[in-house]
C-alpha cells in the first residue's frame, strides 16, 4: 500500500510567501483567488486527491482499460464515480474564464492543483489535463460558435478533450501527416485516417469527447505548412449544440499496451468521415496546436515532478520503517533489532537529492505558472511581453529537467526499497513506470532541448535569456553583502557562469557548424534546469531566512534551508560538467559512419 | 520484434588481442582454450543466444511462469525446450572441473558466453547462472560427498541450484533471519522457515532444484554469526545420490509478481521440516555463501551490461530507419520523405553514450574475470593474492556501476523510439524492466558501495587500490610520450588524479566521521567506475593503434579509437562532479531530523 500527502504547506509557502501572489491583485481573477480561498481550495484538492484519486491509483494499473468488441471502452473501476466528482468539484474549470462557466481564478492555481492530482493518480488526472489543454486551444483560436459550443460542457466535465496528432510514420515530425480532410458544402469537413498514442481517446467517462485533430485538407501544401486543426465532436450535435445521438465516424481500433499509465485509455483513433469544423485558418494547424502544446508541455514537467513527490514520500516512509543493519555512527535505536534505515548517509543521500530536486522543481512551476497568468491576463502589453518570453524560455526547459530527473527520481526512491521495489504490490514500481512515459510524450525530451537551443534561446536576440541572467544577478547583487545568503548566492553565481559560458559557446560555435547546437542541446537545457532551480533555492532561502527572523523557530522554514543548502553543495555543481560535455562539440559523436552503429 | 546479434568479434579482441589471452597458457585449462576452439565457442554461443534464447524473450516477458494449485511451476512456453538444449551443449559446466563433468575452460570464457544469453534473454539466463554460483559454493566449501552428489548434475543441467537468503524482515541485513535447522539424530538438519525472491525457485525445466539455504542452527548465537548454510535438494535422494521419487517439504508459496523478469519463476519458497546437510562449518555460513555471492555479483554486473547492450543494438537499428525531421546540417536522405534519425547529433550522442560505456565496461569484466582465472587455477601465492585483491576491490564496482548504467542506458536506449518506447509490442520497455532487477538483488547498489568504500578499499592497507594505481601509472608513463596516446592518456590521468583525491579525502575524514564514508560511498564507486573504464580505453586505444599501423584500415579498430575518444571527452570528466560531492560531507545530508523527512 502506497501513501500519499499534498504538499499543501510548500505550495503554500511558494504562492504566498516567495512569489507573493497578492501582489498580482491587479491581474483579472486574482482578486477573489484570497489567501482564505487559496487555502480552502487547497484543502479541499488534497482531501480528493489523498481520499479519492490515491485508492484508485494502483488498482487502476492492475485493472487498466478495457476496449470491448463494439468499440466502448471502459476505465478502471471507480474512476467513473471520481470522475464526476472531480468534474462537479469544479477542478477542470477552475482557471477557465467564467463567461463559459469556469471560476476564472489563477491558473498558477490549477497548475498547483493537478500536481496534487497526478501524484495521486497521473492516469486519472491526464482525462482532465488534456481536456484542459483543448479548452486552451479552442479559446484562442476557435470561433465564438465552437467556444459556446464546446468549452462550457469541458470546463465542467460533461465532456472530455484529446489532441490527435501522431500517427504511426510520425510523432516528431507532423510534416509527414496523412490524415486528410475533405470540405464539404455546409463548411464542414470529413476527416478520414488513424492516429496513433490518443490518450482518453475512447472512455466511458463523459456522455461525448472533443477530439482536436490535426489533418491536411485535400490540396494543402507538403509538409507541416499544409497541416490544419478540426474539432470533431466523438458524437455529433444538432444544431443548438445538443447531443443528436448519432456517432460520428470517430472509433477506437485498440487500446496499446503500455509500460505504464494504464488508467488512461490510450488508443489507436480510426476517423472515417468524421464531420469536423476547422479552427483557426487553413492550414495553420500547427499555430493552433501549440497553444495546447505549450500547455501541455507545462503539465507534463508537472507529472514528472508529481511522481517524484510521491515516489520520495513512500520511500521516506519505508526508511523510517524498516529496519536493517546499524549507523556505522552508533546504535540508534537499542530497542529494536536494527536501526531504521534512514540512519545511513546513503539512504539520507538519495532521499535529500529527491527532495531537494521536488522542492525546488516546485517553485520553477509556480513562479512559471504565475508567469503564465500575466502572459494571459495583464493589460500591459510590456508586462506581457516579459512574461511570454519567460514561458517560452522555461517550458522546454520545466518539460524535459522535470520528467529526465522526476523519473530518475522514481528509480532512485524504489532503490530505497531493495528487492521489495521490484514487486508490484509494494506500488512503488508503478510510479517509475508511469513517470517513463512524460519523457517521451507531448515531445520527446530530445525535441524540448532543440526547442529551447534552436528556438526558444535566440528569439528576439535572446532577450528572455538575457532578462533571466539579469534578474539572477540582481538577486546576487541584492544578497551579496548578506552573510547569511553565502551558501547559497556563491555557487549560484558559479553555475550561472558556467551557463553564460555556454550560452556565449553556442553562439561562437553552432552558427558555423549547426551540429554543435544540436551535439549541446541536451547539456544545456539540464544546465540550465539547474541554474533556474538554483536560483529558486536562493530565493526561497532568503524568504526563509527573513521569516525565521521575524518568528524564530519554524521546522519546516528549517528543513528549507538545510535542503536548499544540499542543493548548492551537491548537486548544483553538475553544471561545471555539463558545460564542459557542450564545450566538446559534436566532432566525436558525428565522426563514425551510420553503418558503424 | 527486437533483434540481438552477439558482439563476437567485441570479446574476440578483447580476448585475444587486448587482454592476451593466450599469455595465460600455464593455467590450467587455458591450453584447451585455443583462439579456435574460443572462436568455435563464441559463435556457437552467439548462435544459440540469437536464434534459440532471444525469439523466446517478448514471449516469456508477455506469458510469464504459471504456479499452479499443487505448487507445481511452469516456465514460460519454449523454456523447457530451450534449457534442454542449453544443458546438452555443456553451456553450464564450462568453466566447472572436468573432475566433475565440466569442460574445465577458463571462467574468462564462461563469463563472456553469459553476456550473450543475458542479453537474449536474461530471465532465462538467470536457471543457469545461479545453478553455476550454487556450484561454485558446494566446490568451495561442500563436502566431498556433497560435491559428488550434486555438482555433476548441476553440470550437466540435470538439476539447478538457488540461492535462499531472503526473508520478509531481512535482506541486507542477514542477522535478522530467522529460518531454523534442527540436528537430526543421523548428522542430517531439518530446516523449516520462508524464504522470499528466490529466483528459480520451482520451474519445470529439470527432475530436481538444490536449494542452498541459510538458516540458524538451534541454539546459534544471535545475529549474523549464528548463521549456517545448508544444502537442501528440493526432491530426496538415495544413498547412492539417485532420486528416491519422495518429495522433500520445499514448496512454492506463490510467484512473486515483478516489474520485469518475468520468465523467471521468482518463488515464496516454504521450508517445513526439509532435510538437508550442512555446507561449510556451523555458524560460518556467510562465508560460503559469500563465496556465491561474489561470483554472482560479478555476474549481476553483466546483466547490466547486457540489457544495455542489447538495448543499444535495437535502438541503433530504429535510428537508422525511422524517418523524422531533416538534419540540421543540410538534407542527408533527399529520395526520402525526412532523413533517418541518426543524422541529429542528440541521437547521436545517446547512441555514442551507450556504445562507449558498453565496449568499455565489458573490458572491465573480460579483465576481471581473466583476474578470477588467475585467482582460483594459479600456482603462484602472489600471483593469486594479487588477482584475489583485483576480484575484491572490483567486484562491487562492476555490480554497482554496470547495472546502474546499464539500467540508464536502457532507458536511454528507449528514449530513441519516442512514444513507441512505451508500446509493449516494440519490445525495448522490457529492457528497462528487466535491467531494473539488477541494481536491487546480489545486494542493492548502496550495498556494494559500502562494500567498497568500506571493506575492500582498506583491506591490507590498501594493498589493492595501490596495485590499481600503479598499473595505471604504469601503463599512463609508458604511452607518455606517445602522441597519438594523448588524447587518451591526458584525460585518463586527470581522471585518475581525481579518484586519488577521492581515495585520500576518504582517508582523512571517514576515520573520524564514518558518516563521512557513507555519504562518499555512491559517487566513490561511481568514479571508480569511471577511471576504471577510462583504463580500459586508454589500453583498447593503444592495440587498436597498434593493429592498425600492422595492417591498415579496420574499420572496426577506427571505431574503437572514435568511440574511445567520445568516453574520454565526454564521459570521464564526471569524476571531477564525484570529487566535488564526495569533499562536500556528510553533514547537510545528515542535519535534519528523521521526522522531517
Amino acid at each position: 500500500m502506497t501513501i500519499y500527502k499534498a504538499p499543501v504547506e510548500d505550495v503554500t509557502f511558494l504562492l504566498n510567501d516567495v512569489f507573493q501572489i497578492d501582489k498580482y491583485n491587479n491581474l483579472p481573477g486574482f482578486s477573489d483567488a484570497t489567501a482564505d480561498v487559496r487555502a480552502a481550495i487547497f484543502d479541499e484538492a488534497a482531501k480528493f486527491a489523498e481520499q479519492v484519486l490515491h485508492p484508485l491509483n494502483h488498482s487502476g494499473d492492475l485493472e487498466g482499460c478495457t476496449r470491448h468488441d463494439d468499440g466502448r471502452v471502459t476505465t478502471p473501476k471507480g474512476f467513473k464515480e471520481a470522475f464526476k466528482q472531480f468534474a462537479d468539484g469544479g477542478w477542470i474549470g477552475l482557471a477557465a474564464p467564467q463567461e463559459y462557466g469556469g471560476q476564472g481564478l489563477p491558473a498558477s492555481l490549477s497548475e498547483t492543483v493537478s500536481e496534487f492530482m497526478s501524484s495521486a493518480n497521473m492516469a486519472f488526472g491526464m482525462y482532465g489535463g488534456l481536456t484542459q489543454g483543448a479548452m486552451a486551444a479552442l479559446l484562442v483560436h476557435g470561433t465564438p460558435e465552437q467556444k459556446k459550443t464546446f468549452v462550457p460542457n469541458m470546463v465542467t466535465g460533461k465532456w472530455t478533450g484529446t489532441m490527435n496528432l501522431t500517427e504511426p510514420q510520425c510523432g516528431t515530425d507532423l510534416g509527414l501527416m496523412r490524415t486528410k480532410a475533405v470540405k464539404q458544402a455546409d463548411g464542414t469537413y470529413k476527416i478520414t485516417g488513424t492516429k496513433i498514442f490518443i490518450s482518453g481517446g475512447e472512455q466511458d467517462l463523459t456522455e461525448n469527447i472533443v477530439h482536436l485533430v490535426l489533418a491536411r485538407i485535400e490540396g494543402a501544401p507538403a509538409g507541416i505548412k499544409g497541416v490544419s486543426l478540426f474539432v470533431v465532436p466523438k458524437m455529433k450535435l444538432n444544431a443548438d449544440g445538443s447531443l443528436s445521438g448519432e456517432p460520428n465516424g470517430v472509433s477506437c481500433g485498440s487500446i496499446e499496451h503500455k509500460m505504464g499509465i494504464h488508467g488512461n485509455s490510450t488508443c489507436v483513433l480510426n476517423f472515417d468521415n468524421a464531420v469536423g469544423t476547422l479552427v483557426g485558418l487553413e492550414n495553420k494547424g500547427m499555430e493552433a496546436m501549440f497553444v495546447m502544446m505549450n500547455e501541455a508541455r507545462l503539465g507534463v514537467g508537472v507529472q514528472g515532478l508529481s511522481q517524484s513527490e510521491v515516489a520520495y514520500q513512500n520511500a521516506a516512509a519505508y526508511a523510517k520503517d524498516r529496519l536493517q543493519g546499524r549507523s556505522i555512527s552508533g546504535v540508534k535505536a537499542p530497542d529494536k533489532p536494527a536501526d531504521p534505515i534512514i540512519v545511513h548517509p546513503d539512504v539520507r543521500r538519495t532521499l535529500m537529492s529527491i527532495r531537494a530536486f521536488n522542492e525546488g522543481a516546485r517553485a520553477l512551476v509556480v513562479w512559471t505558472s504565475l508567469k503564465g497568468d500575466v502572459a494571459h491576463r495583464s493589460d500591459d502589453p510590456k508586462e506581457r511581453e516579459a512574461a511570454d518570453d519567460h514561458m517560452g524560455l522555461l517550458t522546454p526547459v520545466i518539460k524535459g529537467v522535470l520528467t529526465d530527473q522526476g523519473f530518475a527520481n522514481a528509480v532512485a526512491a524504489q532503490q530505497m526499497f531493495g528487492g521489495h521495489g521490484f514487486i508490484v504490490e509494494t506500488g512503488v514500481e508503478q510510479f517509475v513506470r508511469d513517470a517513463r512515459i512524460t519523457m517521451l510524450y507531448e515531445g520527446a525530451n530530445g525535441i524540448q532541448a532543440l526547442d529551447l537551443v534552436g528556438r526558444k534561446l535566440g528569439r528576439a536576440g535572446g532577450r528572455a535569456i538575457t532578462t533571466f541572467f539579469n534578474e539572477v544577478a540582481a538577486f546576487s547583487k541584492e544578497n551579496a553583502a548578506n552573510e547569511a545568503m553565502k551558501p547559497y548566492i556563491a555557487p549560484l553565481s558559479a553555475a550561472v557562469k558556467d551557463l553564460q559560458q555556454a550560452t556565449m559557446w553556442l553562439m561562437q560555435n553552432a552558427m558555423a557548424k549547426p551540429d554543435n547546437a544540436g551535439a549541446a542541446s541536451t547539456d544545456y537545457m539540464h544546465l540550465f534546469g539547474l541554474v533556474a532551480i538554483g536560483y529558486m533555492w536562493a530565493r526561497m532561502a532568503k524568504v526563509a531566512q527573513d521569516k525565521l527572523a521575524e518568528s524564530g523557530e519554524q521546522p519546516y522554514l528549517k528543513s528549507k534551508l538545510v535542503t536548499g543548502r544540499f542543493f548548492m553543495e551537491r548537486m548544483l555543481p553538475e553544471t561545471a560538467l555539463r558545460l564542459s560535455r557542450i564545450k566538446s562539440g559534436a566532432d566525436s559523436m558525428m565522426e563514425l559512419s551510420a553503418e558503424a552503429f
